[in-house]
């Protein structure tokens, strides 16, 4: 048996909602996971990352993997449903994930999608056999967030017709890269593209970084990260290049080229626009990885609340009987509000994953540039907060695992140390929520602009005022229309949106004085930068609230409805409850009302205790991959 | 160089603050840990326990750790000197820390204070000397917390004049038990004694679970706990006994013993009593590993604050110059808040050292059992904060220097796996807090007692008058003498101390009704553990705080005295900011107020940012052990 047997009509319900449109592809994973043999445990360095390597294979030839890339080159076109095999790896070995992250979703995915015929020809299939191994070499030691700003260059040649790769700083070597210390046979090299002595920003080139038997090419120094926090089946190493010389084809040209001679052309003359497409092509990696962050904090719930509910201490002096763990209410606050948080995270992440889908199988590609920005947007709020989530939530479940928690055997040690780098790689979480926050900065701007002069002035005053008012405390609830229903699904979500709207509206009044000539741009937005974070975290709360709210409307199951319905109100009111002081100092909840919102936690939390083994039940976990001890102790 | 050279006159003057009175014993530390040879990286399990053990004895030839023991057993009587120096070994590898802190402090520390001279005169030398290593061996699989209730008997029969120490089911195996899997030669094994078929509760057992040759002995069963999630250099383990047998004298019977013929007697009457005061004595374990996780955090700070000033990201629009990590104020106020809370926990520990020192150096044992109790309900409130703390920092630490952050190479990783069991070993927290909250219940219900019937009467009716005006939000202020100046330290002061007093007073209230005949004590109880929780906490708030305000005080050197005021507020704002829905809930402060407490963090975040460095360099952190690639790159 590989996964639980649903009886119980709510979990099949439940189930069927989690695992959604892509629950085939799930099903299979499931199962072909199911038949790999498990990584064992201790194994060093190296033999791990040879386990990895097999494992990377064997996963290949399932053929799973081809599944995302384009019909032509023997693929399916289904770029929804390779997320959600990602995802699904995500309950197994994290370091399989990352590896095969690397392997097709970055190194082939950007072949894909930055490269033309010319490279998919010869290289994608033999990517996707696992055959032909490669890195994604964009992050440098000395600008990893800052990748606009990459200083490797690639120095176009007319005499010999090629590029000249190379490191011209420390700082410059590539670093972290995947697959670069050991198995790596290319790398697709993010570097300043210069010609004819000019600079046109940043492209993606294909080098080769070792020969067929696995020594540096010339010019290309390899070194290796050596051991880290987790993820050590995955072999991340540093690349140099000094003055390596790849044929002029090598540029992944499908956003801009170089002729022989050195003409630089591109179908994007803006060279900040162009980047920022070619980067917006790979918001698969971003979506990939919110949504193995996903699958992580689920098998931590899944081990802590089945430990709770069974693991026992003190006696209730009246009956004399043990309590279990997760009958007391503190047990209760550490797992319940992060398990409604990850339902409602995994339903975002399955909006979010329909959409890209819609966007970028095959054929829709590019159709729609705004829909485009909005998703890239989307994503990096997700993978920012769902990443965050996941690395909390694997630590409140270690720690309420208490000594259990701690031992490898237990698994939870091996989740922690594997997924806490999410929060890092695939854009460092501070920087994505920037990133969204001047995504919905320009949109308001947009929307705003869009009421015309009079319009906007009135607008702008309306803002000022309730602005001056907050600061005096005067406003208090004059705007409000009714009292705070804390279970009332229309009033959680007008709560949660008029607290996004509102921190974006006064953010955008905050930095209008930077648009002045000769304003000090960073001084003003650094003072609001805890308001900008502030205001994208909203963004996201808003939207992963609608998820939630919306899946509730499309179960049909009566009873199923109602529980989550409760996992709802649970996840909103935690999140009301942990910025309660934000309602209360701008008037969105009086002291009654927020202390209500707290009460409610509490209630929800006992009546959802009952249920909770269930609600871990729906996700769908092999039970050969929470197998381990601490299911086992009493 | 082991140590930065003061050269800041407030580099001086804070170093001098923060080593305190034990400043000698931590220069030694520092030095000699200098000496050793440190633990290279890359060991297998079984390399890195023998490479602690090496270390262990190593320390035992310094003759550091025997300073804690009685001078008539060669030692000093240094309790709290043992504290500190075991403290500073934080800075290095947390194995060490913590094998010592097992052999030295529980299981040494067990011999001594539960022992009476049968025992010192024979094991208390070969324990100091490092000869006869041990374990203390107290919690069960299925007992960790409520240790009250082990399941493990040590049945004394009077025939043979042996006690027969048994595990009668397997959740009462002991587990996690530091020094059982490889190195442990005797374990002093917590059972429930039973003599003449009576249980007495659990006592201390001196048990022999090895030979000389390292085998097992008849009837033990050890098995390893294998790999953790850190402090591998440790050898936890598991052990089962099955009906072995030991001699009468095994009893550690300072409190309590059994005659030749089976009857029992002790000093203290009440079980619960004695079980406590035997617990109370053990007290030392739970300060230790607070300073120890104090360490670990000043060491992550050192480390993610050298980074964030020197490594740079994006550019300055104004001045076209690449912007030090630490001049956004998003990471300004991920590690100052932070660090600022570090100096004030650090000061807090010293205090409690001092008192601990009071009590149970030599000659002064026993002779105050309320400042004794008082002593344990701090160290557990203490302990529960700083681990926490520590992991929150060194985690925050740890994503505040990205993807260098997680290479082993950069010590985070570590640092932050070894320091993760903190929250749960010597106490789980919640369990710690709750502890010292019962504490508090007890202390204020003599208070209140003190009062008279009339004027508990009056008092209770205040209280109630109070909570009823706060549920309807209609107490706003009125109680309030005047506004809160966010960097008054009496303003400071005021709040966080009436924040506590004010959740103990109304917790008091809501579980009275426990007291009555046949009341759901459990319901009740559970009902307001979230209010107990915070009761516990806000008390260990206000204590920390005193320690830093007091240490303003006393320091002499101006312009350092300035700084550390800054220290004092930027950790006692951070506090009030965290828990600002409950000071605006219930009066205590303004919108108005409110808000001016989030812009003073910010600015303090601001100021102290040029002095960052600084405060890491007063830790004293000798650089050879800081000393990481991390600290190289830009």
């Amino acid at each position: 048996m590989t996964t639980a047997v649903p009886t119980d009509p709510r979990l099949h319900a439940l189930r069927t909602l989690l695992d959604g449109r892509w629950s085939a592809v799930r099903e299979e994973v499931r199962e072909q996971m199911g038949r790999f043999r498990p990584v064992e445990p201790g194994l060093s360095t190296e033999e791990y990352r040879a386990r990895v390597l097999e494992l990377v294979h064997e996963l290949a030839a399932t053929k799973r993997p081809h599944a995302g890339f384009a019909p032509e080159y023997g693929g399916e076109g289904d770029v929804g449903g390779t997320v959600v095999g990602f995802q699904t790896l995500g309950y197994g070995d994290l370091s399989l994930l990352v590896k095969a992250g690397v392997q097709w979703g970055l190194f082939g995915g950007a072949v894909q999608v930055l490269g033309t015929s010319r490279h998919h020809d010869e290289y994608l299939r033999p990517i996707m056999d696992g055959e032909l191994l490669g890195c994604f070499a964009m992050t440098e030691t000395g600008h990893g967030s800052d990748v606009q700003n990459l200083r490797t260059t690639a120095t176009y040649d007319p005499d010999t017709h090629e590029f000249v790769i190379d490191t011209p700083e420390p700082g410059a070597r590539k670093d972290y890269i995947g697959n670069a210390a050991r198995d790596g046979r290319m790398a697709v090299v993010f570097a300043q593209l210069v010609t004819r002595g000019e600079t046109h920003g940043v492209h993606a080139f294909l080098v080769p970084i070792r020969d067929d038997a696995g020594a540096a090419m010339p010019g290309v120094t390899i070194s290796d990260c050596g051991e880290k926090a987790g993820l050590n089946g995955v072999d991340n190493g540093r690349l140099v290049f000094d003055h390596v010389r790849v044929p002029r084809g090598a540029l992944l040209n499908r956003f801009a080229d170089v002729a022989e001679d050195g003409t630089y052309s591109s179908s994007i003359e803006n060279e900040n626009r162009r980047f920022f497409t070619m980067l917006g092509t790979l918001v698969r990696g971003r979506i990939s990885v919110a949504g193995g962050a996903g699958s992580a904090a689920q098998k931590a719930l899944a081990l802590a609340i089945r430990y709770g509910a069974v693991h026992r201490q003190f006696a209730d002096p009246t009956t004399g009987e043990e309590v279990a763990l997760l009958d007391y209410r503190a047990h209760q606050r550490k797992l319940l509000p992060a398990l409604a948080t990850t339902y409602a995270l995994h339903l975002a992440q399955e909006d979010l994953v329909a959409e890209m889908h819609r966007l970028q199988a095959p054929g829709a590609l590019g159709t729609d540039e705004q829909a485009q920005r909005d998703l890239e947007y989307r994503a990096a709020g997700l993978k920012a907060v769902a990443t965050w989530h996941a690395t909390a939530t694997i630590q409140a479940c270690r720690e309420a695992c208490g000594g259990a928690g701690y031992l490898a055997e237990n698994l939870l040690p091996q989740l922690k140390a594997d997924s806490d780098v999410f929060t890092t790689f695939e854009g460092d979480n501070t920087v994505l929520l920037q990133l969204l926050a001047k995504g919905l900065l320009s949109e308001y701007g947009r929307r705003v602009g869009k009421l015309g002069p009079l319009g906007t002035a009135r607008f702008a005053a309306g803002v000022v005022a309730e602005s001056a008012a907050e600061k005096t405390g005067l406003n208090k609830l004059s705007h409000r229309v009714k009292a705070f229903a804390p279970r009332s699904a229309d009033a959680q979500s007008r709560l949660l949106h008029d607290r996004a709207e509102h921190l974006l509206a006064s953010l955008a009044r905050r930095l209008r004085p930077a648009l002045a000539d000769g304003a000090d741009q960073f001084g003003i937005f650094n003072d609001a930068q805890d308001h900008l974070l502030h205001a994208a975290r909203a963004h996201v709360d808003a939207v992963v609230y609608d998820a939630v709210a919306t899946a509730v409307d499309q179960v049909t199951d009566v009873p199923a409805r109602e529980l989550l319905a409760q996992v709802r109100d649970l996840h909103a009111l935690s999140v009301i409850e942990a910025d309660r002081a934000w309602f209360l100092e701008h008037g969105r909840l009086t002291v009654a009302e927020s202390r209500a919102v707290t009460a409610a936690v509490n209630e929800l939390c006992a009546s959802l205790r009952p249920h909770a083994r269930l609600l871990v039940d729906a996700f769908g976990i092999p039970e050969s991959w929470l197998d381990c001890p601490l299911l086992h102790t009493r």
